[in-house]
């Protein structure tokens, strides 16, 4: 099975465990969060950027893989908390590959600031 | 490749511009970020995530997906630093999901939280 | 105004270089974060953050004090924008050092965190 | 008292709550942070700074004064880690603003990226 179809599946879990779709804050973590509210979900993202860069730091590979799985996951809820889909960020990357000319465009907006000596 | 590995053919695009594997700093943004060492890819995911955080809070849908996609796309990046995939996240994800009673486990934890006043 | 006023003094230049009291983008960069709105002053938070992080992981002292102060200038300035002091941010730390019980409060909730495996 | 010298007060007591000094965990927050050792602070500061972020966004003063200072409460504590005090930072921040012209360098490398469309 693709990385995507799993996400895509995992995306089917976190939307049913949605109050409306009958999710429990007693019996699921995902519901628990949903029932806090989005600022408990975005306190969550920011928190797991930080073991990222803090794993990625210490070298480790099996924790950086962890914390970019504990990530996605929290990213993926709050996608849902607006109805949106890995499907939908996955066709904005593809976008963009598509895109001819998009890296370049990147490559000399970043060259320019090296220039200037940030 | 089917369409639906696009995770795994931009970790392929994202392999092919590291320097060992002919990268060119100048000619791709990706190629670039590499060069200049993690702590420059690492700085990039500290800066996506507070977008991802304000695209929420500002409720609009269309800059979330971008915002998440520029996350995810420097959280590849690094993995690709450390010589792992998308799959490797994916099957991390995919393991906690088949573990039956860890989602219970993360919410006992979280519920006890709650009592105490957090 | 005494020496050991820095932070206040550092706080009465942000305040002149608002564009209301004459502050010009193109002469300052204080002036040039305002001129630019919030988004831009919270999102240089979440950076200099993710480099204190790093700098800390890094164990290097001298870095470590460059970025929090990087950290707590774009504060000042965040502040600055909702017409806050850092005398106010003082004022609460030193209201919390008051209440008596206090780390004890949140020394309890901490510890029952960890008792839960967190 | 100055805002300065509150800090220096403050620092003392986290200085006071160092293992070595005879903290102890089990009756301080800080003792306790300590006790976890440097991850455990920088992740909080992770966490506050995302915080600060979502009150700035919130538009509420009073959120962002108190989450201001729970995030530089948190750098003090990993300023103490590293032997180092506020006074250093404040000392960073006066040289800086003593340095002429800093100001408009920082300015003219902003101004650069504008032009490239950042």
């Amino acid at each position: 099975m693709s990385s995507d179809n799993s996400l895509e599946q995992l995306a089917d879990v976190i939307e049913s465990r949605k109050l409306a779709n009958g999710g429990d804050p007693e019996k699921s973590y995902i519901s628990r969060l949903f029932s806090k509210g989005n600022d408990a979900i975005l306190k969550k993202i920011g928190e797991e950027a930080t073991e990222v860069v803090m794993a990625a730091k210490d070298g480790d590979a099996r924790k950086l893989t962890n914390e970019v799985a504990d990530l996605w996951f929290h990213c993926m809820i709050a996608l849902s908390a607006f109805d949106l889909r890995p499907a939908d960020v996955i066709a904005e990357l593809r976008r963009r590959e598509g895109l001819s000319g998009l890296e370049e465009f990147a490559l000399r907006k970043a060259q320019q600031r090296d220039k200037d000596g940030e």
